[in-house]
C-alpha cells in the first residue's frame, strides 16, 4: 500500500474534537479569543477579498459557500439554511470550514463549523457591543431563545460584562432549556413572559429568532433611548425582526452593506440609508456610540470574514495539540506529473 | 464523551480508499462508467444550475470553488492552479469535492478529487470523441506527455476503441514516464521526436502541456482534413494551445460557453465565433460529425457538471463497501435548538 506523504495531509477537526476544544481552552475564554481574532481582522478589513456569498436555492432551503483570502490564507465555510429541517430532528443549520495557504493552494485544515459558527457569531456581536453599546451595560434582553441563545449570553457576559440576561421566547419549552443552560454560568438569569417584560431595565436588546418571514419582534414603541440593539436574526430576504421606525431612529453598524442591504434588517429601507461600516469604527477612522441617549444597531448578517477569523483561530490553537487529526485528502506523488504512476503503484 | 448521532456523519473517501477503488473496479472500467454518468448528465443539462466558478487570483495561483446543483443532489470542487508548484515538488492542481443533499443540506459524500478529476476529464474528452471522431478511428497523437496523458490514453483506449498512442513531450523525461506507465495497458505506444511526427496517421489529436501562456503546439498547417482535436491545455485566460487558423477550418465544441469563451482555446477569437454546445449534440438537437473531412474540435476546460457526475458515480459506487469511512463533520443535536447543551454535555 503506499503511504501518503506529510504533505498530502489536511489536519481535520472533527465535531467531537471542536467540543474538546472548548472544554480545555473553557467556554468563555474561546469567545474572547475568538472576539480577538475577529477584531484584527476587522481593523485589516481592506486587505481582504470581499466577495458576495454563492448560493444554491431551493424551496425548502438555501446552500451557501462563503470565501474570503487575506492574500496569505484562504478560507470558506459551507452553510446550509433549512428552517423546515427542525420539525425532522435536523439542524437549521450546519457548516464546516477550510482554510488553505494561498502560496500553494494546499488546504491546511478541514474543521466543523456548526459550533464554531454559533462561537464566532456571539464573539462578534459581543466585539461590536464593546463599541456601541452603552458604558455599563449590565442587562441584556434575549428576545429568541433557541440555539444561539446561550452563546449570545456568554459572548456578552466575557466581552461585554454584562451579568444580567432577561430571556423571553414565543415558545416557553426554549426559553426554559436556555435558562437551565445558563444556570451555572454566574449569570442572574431572569425568565419573563412577554417581549415588554425581557426589556425592561436592559441595556442591550439581543434580537435572534428563525422565522423565514418579516416580523416584528420590537416594535418601535419598545424601544427606548440609550439602549444597543444586537439584530441577529434578520439575516436573508425576507427576513426581518425590527419594526421599520426603530432603523430610522437608530444609528445603523453593518459588516459589508451590499450583503446587508439585501440580508439585514435595512433590507426594509431605502437603497440609500444611511449606514456605518463597523471595520471603520473599530479601526479608529469612524464614531461609534456619541451620546447616552443615542440608540446603536448592530444589522449582523454574518460575513466571511467572520469566518476566516475563526479558522485563523482554530489553526493557531491546534498546532501541537491533538485536538485533530489528519484527513489523507490530497493526492501527492513524488513525481507531481507521476499521478498515474502512483495510482498504478497503489495496486501492488 | 458524546457520540455523534448517525445524521451527523459525513462519508469519507481518502487517497488510498480512491486508489483502492479503482483497482477494485478496474481502471477502464471505471473511466467507462464515469463517461456513462458523465453523459447523463450532459442529456439532462439543462435541468442544473449552471453558476460560473468563485476564483480567488493570487500572483502564483487561483483557488476555485465550483458548486452546481441538479436541483437534488448539489456539489462543488475545491481545486487550486499553482503552475510554479511542480518545481516545488507538488502538485499544480489538487482537488477535493463534495456532495449534498438539497432536500435537507446536509453533506453526504467527501471525497479526494485529484485522482478523481484526472478521471472525469479523461472520461469527458473520450465521451465526446465518441460522438466528434471519425469512425474507425485508431490512432491518437498525445501531445503534452503530463500527470493527464496515461488518463487520456486509456479513456480514449475504453471508450473510443483506439490502439494505438504517439507521445511527445518538449521534456523527453515524462515522455518516458508515460510510455512506462501505458507499457502493461495493451496499447501500442510509440515515443516521437517532434509534434510533426506524432500526429502521424492520427485520428485523434490531445494536446495537454501546462504552461500558463499563450503558446502554440499545433500550426495551422499541421493539422489536416478529417481529425478530431481534443484540446485540454488551454483552461485559463492567457493559457492556449492551438494556432487560430486551426479554430478558424475547425467545427468548435464546448461546454459551457461564457467560461469556455474567458479560458479556452476560443478566447483567441471574436465574442460571436460560432461553436455549438456539447449538451445538444449529446442529446441530438445538433449534429457532431457531419463529415469525413470535417475537422472537429473539443474545446475542453472543465466544468462543474463533469465533477458533479463524478462526485455522483462515487456516491452510488461507495453504498455497503468499504471504500469510505465516516466523518464526524456535522453538529447534530439531539434537539436541534440545543446546540450548547450538546456542547455542554461533552465536558462530563
Amino acid at each position: 500500500m503506499t503511504q501518503p506523504s506529510n504533505k498530502a495531509l489536511v489536519p481535520f477537526v472533527s465535531v467531537d474534537n471542536m467540543m474538546r476544544l472548548i472544554h480545555h481552552v473553557g467556554i468563555e475564554q474561546m469567545l474572547i479569543d475568538l472576539a480577538n481574532y475577529v477584531e484584527d481582522d476587522f481593523k485589516r478589513w481592506e486587505k481582504f477579498d470581499k466577495t458576495p456569498r454563492v448560493a444554491s436555492h431551493s424551496e425548502v432551503g438555501v446552500i451557501e459557500l462563503m470565501p474570503t483570502s487575506d492574500g496569505e490564507a484562504y478560507g470558506f465555510k459551507y452553510v446550509n439554511g433549512h428552517p423546515k429541517n427542525t420539525s425532522e430532528g435536523l439542524q437549521t443549520v450546519t457548516a464546516f470550514g477550510l482554510m488553505a495557504d494561498v502560496y500553494t493552494g494546499y488546504p491546511v485544515l478541514l474543521t466543523e463549523m456548526t459550533i464554531l459558527t454559533a462561537l464566532r457569531t456571539a464573539a462578534t456581536s459581543a466585539m461590536v457591543a464593546k463599541y456601541l453599546a452603552p458604558k455599563g451595560a449590565d442587562t441584556m434582553a434575549m428576545i429568541g431563545n433557541g440555539a444561539q441563545s446561550e452563546f449570545q449570553s456568554l459572548a456578552m457576559k466575557a466581552i461585554c460584562g454584562i451579568t444580567s440576561v432577561r430571556l423571553y421566547d414565543t415558545d416557553p419549552a426554549a426559553t426554559a432549556k436556555c435558562a437551565a443552560n445558563l444556570a451555572s454560568t454566574g449569570l442572574d438569569v431572569v425568565i419573563c413572559k412577554t417581549p415588554e417584560q425581557a426589556i425592561e431595565g436592559a441595556q442591550i436588546l439581543t434580537t435572534c429568532t428563525a422565522d423565514k418571514q418579516c416580523a416584528t419582534i420590537l416594535t418601535d414603541n419598545m424601544v427606548g433611548a440609550g439602549v444597543h440593539i444586537n439584530a441577529i436574526g434578520g439575516d436573508c430576504p425576507g427576513k426581518t425582526e425590527l419594526a421599520a421606525g426603530i432603523l430610522t431612529r437608530s444609528d445603523v453598524f453593518v459588516e459589508f452593506p451590499p450583503q446587508t442591504r439585501i440580508e439585514g434588517e435595512i433590507q426594509q429601507m431605502a437603497e440609500d440609508f444611511p449606514v456605518t461600516e463597523l471595520w471603520q469604527v473599530i479601526n479608529g477612522t469612524k464614531t461609534g456610540r456619541t451620546s447616552d441617549r443615542q440608540i446603536t444597531l448592530f444589522d449582523s448578517v454574518g460575513f466571511a470574514i467572520e469566518d476566516f477569523s475563526a479558522l485563523r483561530y482554530i489553526r493557531d490553537r491546534i498546532k501541537d495539540s491533538d485536538f485533530f487529526f489528519e484527513l489523507d485528502m490530497l493526492a501527492d506523488p513524488d513525481d507531481p506529473r507521476d499521478l498515474f504512476g502512483m495510482v498504478q503503484r497503489a495496486a501492488q
